[in-house]
């Protein structure tokens, strides 16, 4: 293995993935693969997790998130993408973290707490749901990541998995697990189209990676921008406004988002003039993504071949991390 | 595989096995081990779930555990012997079968409930050890056992499990996980040496299956009878008379015994005398075992090497059942 540091990261196979997703991690994965060793988890356990009862759409997403991040520019020459239950390592690591973590711990959890409110478990709560955060310590510790990108709703779960490496590691005759860092993204959440805090499938507010050219058109054109800014030549709020939050998110010309911005506040430039501009954004980064993705997702089978071959790859890397656990716990390594 | 009904069974190796052991389990194994697909699984990983800072105390007494079975006469070309943590099988059934079962569920565990009481856990129970109930149903079903032998303790846990069953056979196209039934032994718990309900370690009222000829004299005649019955020919209760408790478990002539409780309660029947009875039986029980497991416990490669051999055969077994449950849910097997 190269000497290059490590990132994980992944996806829960719920949905294929959207622009939220491409802000949030995307676009970041493909600016780091080249510096980085990079694996990409397809999390199909944790997307069990709140899909016990209908595994059918964890299996029928895999495929769907795989075509997304060869879309998004994922180089799969540079990037390991593998598949969660494909590792026996990260269950077999799970079990064994599970006796070094309390219940009051993991019920602790700020990010386990807020998502069960979310969620709406209340006594309904499956048990892989409150241990997911220990499940996740094994999945970055197996594959020993040193980075893990996340949004920041995610920093306790990054807490949560360095206080399991020191607690194991002190176990160990020698230290074994890495200690790891979150690595924030620029923008960490983007707001669904309607204005939603969040661009969420479930919210129904998401822009895919395969939305077509009319749907763009419209969720642009529907946008909220400033309800005070009636006459072109008023002055006009950008904050809160969503054609702006947009702007900033994914036009390539900073520059140019500054002096819109600037125009905006003194009046003169209409909603019409930056939705457009905002638009032609949104239909150049989409039409390619859209079109690499509906090829790539009519062959599943060069997708999940893909899947195999980043899989023994992982699992050979997450086979010798748990094998070091093991020998240094003094249990049998036959 | 052959087509013998199979049974499941175990221990936590979590010190050297005593005559509780060897009457609630062992000799029922020795027994059973003809007639049924047997496999007896060293318990390591459950062992850690209330040992999860003392890994060293489970790894050194795998061997032991290993000793005490050969030693009570567990033949290893009839009955598997194998170590939980070479069975990742196990630990990815765990994963997905907490996926099906709520927290209020594990929680209101008769068993898990009584032990957090006994073990004194109440903030710091480990994940782990609320857990445990999923994990032995993995274990359990991983080999397809419709057999458990258990204590009437742990009934709960063969309900939970076949809760499962149920449950994971619905998201199946077809089912592939079998219900099981409890097994009770005859003398499903044998009081301690001093009388407490439940000879154990922690109690420190055992007889081990090592124990040496002086220390079963001194346990022999320390034994509480009746405090009533002072005098020989005095009548005697048998009820709660630990001696007499003691015969009815070890002694191989049960007419014999049933005589003996007759006299000792009309009168003329001495302590000593059954005490006598009783030291020649558990003198001529512990003996050979003694001799057997002294041979055994000095070559420890035999014993790990043993355990390797059944291990590989039960990796098989649980391999096959986790397979056919990933694609009973359509999760890919690469």
């Amino acid at each position: 293995m190269s000497s290059k540091t490590i990132i994980l990261t992944g996806d829960r196979p719920t949905g294929p993935l959207h622009l939220g997703h491409y802000v949030g991690s995307l676009r970041q994965r493909v600016a780091l693969q080249n510096d980085y060793q990079q694996f990409v988890l397809v999390a199909d356990l944790q997307g069990l997790t709140d899909n016990g009862s209908d595994p059918q759409k964890i299996r029928n997403n895999i495929p769907e998130v795989l075509a997304d991040y060869l879309a998004a520019g994922i180089d799969p020459s540079l990037t390991t993408l593998c598949l969660q239950s494909a590792l026996p390592a990260l269950a077999e690591l799970t079990v064994l973290y599970m006796n070094i973590v309390t219940v009051a711990r993991v019920e602790r959890n700020p990010t386990v707490k807020n998502e069960i409110v979310q969620k709406g478990f209340t006594r309904t709560l499956p048990v892989g749901f409150l241990v997911y955060p220990i499940s996740q310590a094994a999945d970055i510790t197996a594959f020993k990541a040193s980075l893990v990108p996340v949004g920041d709703d995610q920093l306790p779960m990054i807490e949560q998995t360095n206080e399991i490496v020191h607690k194991m590691n002190s176990l160990l005759p020698e230290p074994v697990l890495y200690h790891c860092k979150a690595l924030l993204s620029e923008t960490s959440r983007l707001p669904g189209i309607d204005g939603n805090v969040k661009m969420s499938k479930s919210l129904g507010n998401t822009l895919l990676l395969s939305a077509s050219e009319e749907v763009i058109h419209r969720a642009v054109h529907a946008m909220y921008t400033d309800a005070n800014h009636l006459k072109v030549t008023d002055p006009g709020q950008i904050d809160g406004n969503m054609v702006f939050t947009y702007l900033d998110a994914f036009h390539p010309n900073k520059v140019k988002v500054a002096e819109m911005k600037t125009h905006y506040q003194n009046g003169g430039l209409g909603d019409r003039t930056c939705k457009n501009e905002l638009e032609v954004c949104l239909q150049e980064l989409i039409a390619p993504m859209r079109e690499r993705r509906a090829t790539y997702i009519q062959d599943k089978g060069m997708l999940m071949s893909l899947l195999k071959q980043g899989s023994e790859k992982a699992h050979e890397v997450t086979q010798n991390t748990l094998r070091e656990v093991k020998q240094g716990l003094g249990l049998p390594v036959f």
